[in-house]
């Protein structure tokens, strides 16, 4: 929820840095910790545990259990026993982990416990805790904030869906200069969270202040809003988890109106884009290409309309037959959208990277694929991702 | 982090509902649910537990532990043992509860967990589960969302911090109008949480947007600007568990220039007034009776400048020598103060209602006092101290 991260604000005085002292930018390493070993940055202020190494990328996690026979931690699909000390503190030292954002959960006796030490991310269907295997400097700037530069707000909005038949909760990024320039508007980007999260994912796990802030201060994106909401319509004893449900009548009847309405933008194709990770790429490229009328750019960050694997276009596996045969008038639909963008970790299998190459080899233009070095399908690959993507939207004439 | 409570959008049809129905609003019960008892608010959605009783104020907590030997819950102070059933599920029915939020927390085998089946809230310094134990309709209509009227935002900001050396996290509630009328200035409410609590308690806890919104809507409150800090000084390593140290300095040199640059705010004393729960209401006189060129209003909810008991003043025990003999001069001090408000639940002990008693026979004017009814030191005490404070902010001539 509450994301208070490492400051990156004397940005070039870090570059400067060694990785270790780099590393202590977030809070520096207590005599207590082991030497090499730093708190995680998504831990709560004070908390020691769990410990990263940002050299070797080792964890090390405890959880405080007198009485229990067996503490395990599973951390993206790897589980690591600990062992316990004689106050009754188990503890585990991971092999190095992938760098990025994981959600990871304790394991006491059979029952899945949070970790008390960091702050809660929703993912998994529930709230969850997660750790922080930092990336070099280099790379890590564009999501942390930044003293020297403007900021954005990000506005927690509701409004009433006839469809769900309850409120809903939006975040709103907002460009710094939204406030000065009462007479502007803004272009939008519509931007989905994944499977088992919901509208605070892009805020929380995916800094898309920080993000927004630093591309828009170093002049590679515009200044635009950006706007996340749940990808799940939501009924009265309805779970969250009820992934996969198309949100398109509920974007384009209810959630778009209630922006354009609320906010200074500009509602034209050409200033509209959308794009979402994982799941939310498939709801992405559901919702663009039955309302090519209203959007002009997509995305799909390790997600997207596939023709095969979870999530692939129902019955109609191939170029021509997706999508009602959007595709198939190749000439109208390059001349529609302006950048069509997919992107996938390194780690990950993923069936995006068949889509890129069907879409490409039919004849698709305006495709941009990206791929995250050292990532898995995690928060880290899109973050990356949101960073090549931002900066496409909104300048093709 | 993400309430997304129940909906009072036909809050006059649900008047003519029993309270029965009433609590139905939010989820209703679903079959597997014994009689009368409905999950609770707090609940992520789809989750059946816990699930309160709204007639008879119970309710059944429940934790999936097939292998612990012993499970407990405490809520609000008081401990519940829960039972094992063939499933490995524990579960217990409790005496009623006081109506309201309350936060609890599981005890397995001597380890403290979260329930998974709850959202989050940040208390007791660390993520906690919560439940809600809803009070009759005509009473909690103001902090449930009415579709039928405008709606502010809650906007997450962040501002550097050269005390802190980081980055600091406030929200900042904008009425509906903020958004319409882009030459019009607000006046400021500074809004405290309490200890071991940050700047998300307002905004989750205390559902301070449908309470701004409700009471603005109603014509009972002005339209104002609603800003919630951390009270709590960070740095690198250092607790957000660290309550009681003065944000004066923070408050006065650091945040009111960020928001007075950044909000369309009027900034003189007679539209500028802060308020806090508990501890928050110690660091609101603080903060105000050093600054009375600031401000000139302050509520304390639960907790003030008090004579004696936690966060009295130090070396001060009396009206004379108190902040620096402040209330000595009475004409000039009741000159400038156009309300002090002091609050506290019937079902607390608290040394405010001390304080009210020896400032007012001392002579200090404009002074109110609000007792809230069958309410504990808890959030509903405090969201119902908001109600009744904000209707007299800045209409004093």
């Amino acid at each position: 929820m509450k994301h208070f991260g490492i400051c990156f604000a004397a940005f070039s005085a870090a570059m400067m840095l060694s990785l270790t002292a780099y590393a202590q930018f977030g809070r520096p390493a207590p005599a207590s910790l082991p030497e090499g070993f730093v708190p995680s940055e998504a831990n709560l202020s004070g908390s020691l545990y769990p410990a990263v190494n940002p050299k070797t990328r080792q964890v090390i996690f405890q959880f405080r259990a007198p009485n229990a026979k067996q503490v395990s931690v599973n951390q993206s699909g790897k589980t690591y026993q600990l062992t316990k000390n004689q106050q009754g503190v188990w503890s585990v030292t991971t092999d190095p982990l992938e760098i990025g954002f994981h959600y990871y959960t304790f394991n006491v006796d059979g029952t899945d416990v949070f970790d008390p030490n960091t702050e809660s991310f929703y993912g998994g269907s529930r709230e969850n805790s997660g750790i922080e295997v930092p990336e070099s400097k280099e790379e890590a700037w564009y999501y942390h904030f930044n003293k020297d530069i403007a900021h954005g707000q990000v506005r927690h909005c509701r409004y009433w869906s006839e469809m769900n038949g309850v409120e809903r909760l939006c975040r709103v990024y907002t460009p710094a200069e939204y406030e000065t320039s009462p007479d502007k508007k803004y272009p939008v980007l519509y931007l989905l969270h994944g499977g088992g999260e919901d509208e605070s994912g892009w805020e929380v796990q995916g800094r898309v202040g920080d993000i927004m802030d630093n591309l828009i201060a170093a002049g590679r994106a515009l200044p635009m809003i950006v706007v996340m909401d749940s990808g799940t319509p939501r009924s009265f004893g309805a779970s969250r988890a009820k992934n996969g449900v198309d949100v398109t009548k509920i974007f384009v009847d209810e959630l778009m109106p209630y922006i354009n309405k609320t906010f200074r933008t500009l509602t034209d194709r050409d200033h509209t884009a959308m794009a979402g990770l994982s799941w939310g790429g498939v709801q992405t490229w559901q919702t663009v290409l039955a309302n090519t009328d209203k959007f002009a750019y997509m995305g799909g960050f390790s997600g997207a309309g596939n023709f095969s694997g979870p999530g692939a276009v129902q019955g109609a596996n191939t170029p021509e037959t997706a999508y009602n045969g959007i595709y198939k008038d190749k000439d109208a639909f390059n001349a529609k959208m302006k950048i069509i963008f997919i992107s996938v970790g390194t780690n990950e299998e993923n069936p995006v990277r068949e889509t890129y190459k069907i879409l490409h080899d039919y004849g698709i233009k305006n495709m941009v694929f990206y791929e995250s070095e050292d990532t898995a399908h995690e928060w880290l690959t899109w973050r990356r991702s949101l960073r090549e993507f931002a900066p496409l939207l909104f300048k093709t004439k």
